[in-house]
């Protein structure tokens, strides 16, 4: 698949001292309708990889699909189609919605979920030392951020491993294909999430609507995706680095000797 | 308005040396209903400033405005609501939407002006050395980017100076503000724009149906981005910073001596 998620491009670099070629690595996005039962949902720009996951977690992002088991099968056509089939009401509309900032479809949120209650979290916690060894892996997982700027990755820990990595163009699609892991039922909620990108509004709320009782950003929150952490009584840490991380809420998830 | 973009709040930091507290600014993304002749059109999460600039600025994104001239007049209300009234047809529907990585709803654009025509550009050119000032001068325009790691920057150029500068939570959202200043009739699309953000399909895109001629980032482009570039006939340079620039396309309308 490599060959079809990035590509080379010449570029002149302009420095005061003159002109000069360089090839520059680019991240291809490519669009890819959603289907849920046979109907169209919605589309959205991908990273063509976890495209099974992709589609059962953006369905759930937009509401349609709410808890793993639900989903029978995922078909995806390379021509730019993915379709689930899933045991869910599939007439139903997401009531008022607001776009997020952040992300296509994946970033559009319902004014329900964004004030409603969340569903008790399972408890889980992980050590400082899992911290480091789950940001080191995550970062080191792929290849594609750093060479091509413009790719967000998102891992999972649970027992002592990371238990699945994901990328794509778009923080939010990543997020998505790790929720579409757990829907699929690769691995439960009970664990810790850790994104490249920023933690606002639309990411927490997903996070915290599947379950992960940690949520974790190498770099900043929004005050709103604080807002929503708080209310579902998740653990929210950001500008986490392997070395470091803040803790903004629910410290006791995270333990230090 | 300062109060309104920005709060802070105690974290606390973890390092293998132990824990301890610590202030962090975070930014205030807030939901604004856009609507056009009183008809709500959608939703987005936004930073509470150039809030009128946004409105005219989604609507361009979504379809419903095409021009500078359409617009007669846009009231903010700190409820939540922008309210635009233009002379255009505000039952027009965008047809096929995929939604882009990136952005919420301003990330939503139709097939039609994914694959469709662009008008002919302004012709314009940049030397180096106002490339240098003017991304200087976008980088220190806010504190808010710094302080926060969570608001995204963007810049106007034109007659050698700074025209304008908005930011906003999502990349997109400040676009969006620059390009509604243009539609506002702040100052015409003959210029260079400057985002801090990456230079997705939707991002170029927007850029190039206002007639933007040179579109920059801080970082990367994404192959599709690039292929719109190539469309329009834009200059689109990336990895843009004061004394270096990649120019991936049209590199003609950017003089060096």
């Amino acid at each position: 698949m490599e060959d079809r998620v990035t590509l080379v491009q010449n570029t002149t670099v302009v420095t005061p001292d003159g002109r000069e070629d360089r090839e520059e690595c680019l991240a291809i996005e490519v669009p890819y309708k959603v289907a849920l039962n046979d109907r169209e949902i919605g589309a959205s720009m991908v990273l063509e990889t976890g495209l099974e996951e992709f589609g059962a977690g953006f369905l759930f992002g937009q509401g349609y699909i709410t808890a793993p088991g639900q989903v029978r099968e995922v078909l995806v056509c390379p021509e730019g189609r993915i379709s689930v089939y899933a045991d869910v009401d599939d007439d139903a509309e997401p009531k008022e919605v607001i776009v997020t900032s952040g992300c296509g479809g994946t970033g559009k949120i319902s004014r329900e979920m964004l004030e409603g209650a969340f569903d008790p979290l399972q408890e889980y916690s992980i050590t400082f030392d899992e911290i480091r060894r789950f940001i080191r892996q995550v970062l080191h997982a792929s290849p594609l951020g750093q060479a091509t700027h413009c790719v967000h990755g998102c891992g999972f820990w649970a027992d002592g491993k990371l238990q699945g990595f994901y990328e794509d163009v778009g923080r939010h699609n990543a997020v998505d294909k790790v929720i579409g892991a757990i829907l699929l039922g690769k691995f439960s909620a009970r664990g810790a999430i850790y994104t490249t990108g920023r933690l606002t509004s639309d990411m927490v709320l997903k996070c915290a609507r599947i379950g992960i009782p940690i949520i974790m950003s190498r770099t900043a929150p929004s005050s709103l995706g604080l807002a929503i952490a708080r209310r579902a009584g998740v653990t929210l840490a950001a500008y986490a680095r392997p070395e470091r991380v803040n803790i903004f809420n629910e410290s006791f998830r995270i333990i230090t000797d």
